[in-house]
């Protein structure tokens, strides 16, 4: 079935896709984009086939036929369009992030609270965060990246779901939980951190590695 | 057995009972924990007891002493030294990022190959990549956050091997796999936002929203 995980392979096939049309290649094979996902081939296959994907094993898949049907798989054939809210460090490198706008992702709008943050002809254009609620609903958003200091996370996240998000990316570093009919993906920056330090110390400790 | 999982628990335990100490908490009880860190209890007991941490469950845990406990398995009784290539967006707002700090993290130095980026008297400073290899091994760093923009991501990855790196949080939209003895996390952003806005559109599509 699809998975949360399927769907991660697909994008990064798709990136891999992205980055060897650009270096000229016309026809791709599962080994291809096996390396460039890490995985194996036959994961890349019985992916392509869950979604009706086939290709000719000995002749490859044609790059171009791959990119448009993946991106017609994850609903990515027009922009999607997303808001973001906290402008600090974290969401002024997101929305300067040029990762979005080439895999068809644009930050349509930011929020904040503070009034020196407000920009109202910047690109994107930030908000005040009263705003919120109106501009999502005006411009059918239905994903939002949620980047403010935990202690006004929950706050705003409560806001996001009342104002009709369905999805949330979210930043801060508390682990929100989903409402119903709502999707949380939590990225805790130290948790992710501190995992790796924590396994590379076990490596030394337990003396794989002197 | 301990897996990243697990770890990824424990670190989340530990921001919450830090929050909890801030506001003046003595004791928890495993349910607390539990809904900080959006896990059952019995899941919360099931881990403490694999690293030999008990409590008495009527009574409660003492916040201090799992703290002191959680910090000394994560290895983190003392500041743990990173390093960072790629002084852009992202990784100027991993520098200023607040968590890492009171984490216990501590970005030690950034490296970046723009000379215009070089400032030795920054906190953390910007060094030239050049002097990459030799600040590691003088500092004895096992850790590095990558940031640096997808064509550069393999080579500086080799680099930071070669170097003596064990550990790489790596935030190019490449996946970059791990030689032997050598662990990547890779966090892609551009694939998180993907996946939240393919299972929104699903969600939509197959009706369970109007």
């Amino acid at each position: 079935m699809v998975n949360r995980k399927c769907i991660i392979r697909l994008s990064r096939y798709k990136s891999a896709l992205q980055r060897l049309k650009a270096l000229g290649f016309v026809k791709v094979f599962s080994g291809n984009l096996a390396d460039a996902a890490g995985v194996t081939s036959s994961q890349v296959r019985k992916d392509f086939s869950l979604f009706g994907i086939t290709g000719n094993r000995r002749g490859g898949y044609s790059v171009d036929e791959l990119i448009s049907k993946i991106l017609e798989i994850l609903g990515k054939n027009e922009l999607q369009r997303v808001v973001l809210v906290g402008a600090g460090n974290i969401g002024t490198a997101l929305m300067r992030y040029k990762g979005f706008e080439s895999g068809g992702i644009k930050i349509a709008a930011a929020f904040d609270i503070d009034p020196e943050k407000i920009h109202r002809d910047s690109d994107p254009p930030i908000l005040p965060l009263e705003e919120f609620a109106d501009y999502v609903k005006k411009n059918s958003i239905r994903v939002a990246i949620l980047a403010v200091p935990d202690v006004a996370a929950h706050h705003v996240s409560e806001l996001m779901i009342r104002s009709g998000i369905m999805g949330i990316l979210n930043f801060a570093p508390i682990q929100l939980r989903g409402a119903e009919k709502v999707i949380i993906n939590n990225i805790n920056l130290e948790v992710e951190l501190e995992n790796l330090i924590y396994f590379v110390n076990a490596m030394q400790k337990t003396g794989q590695i002197e």
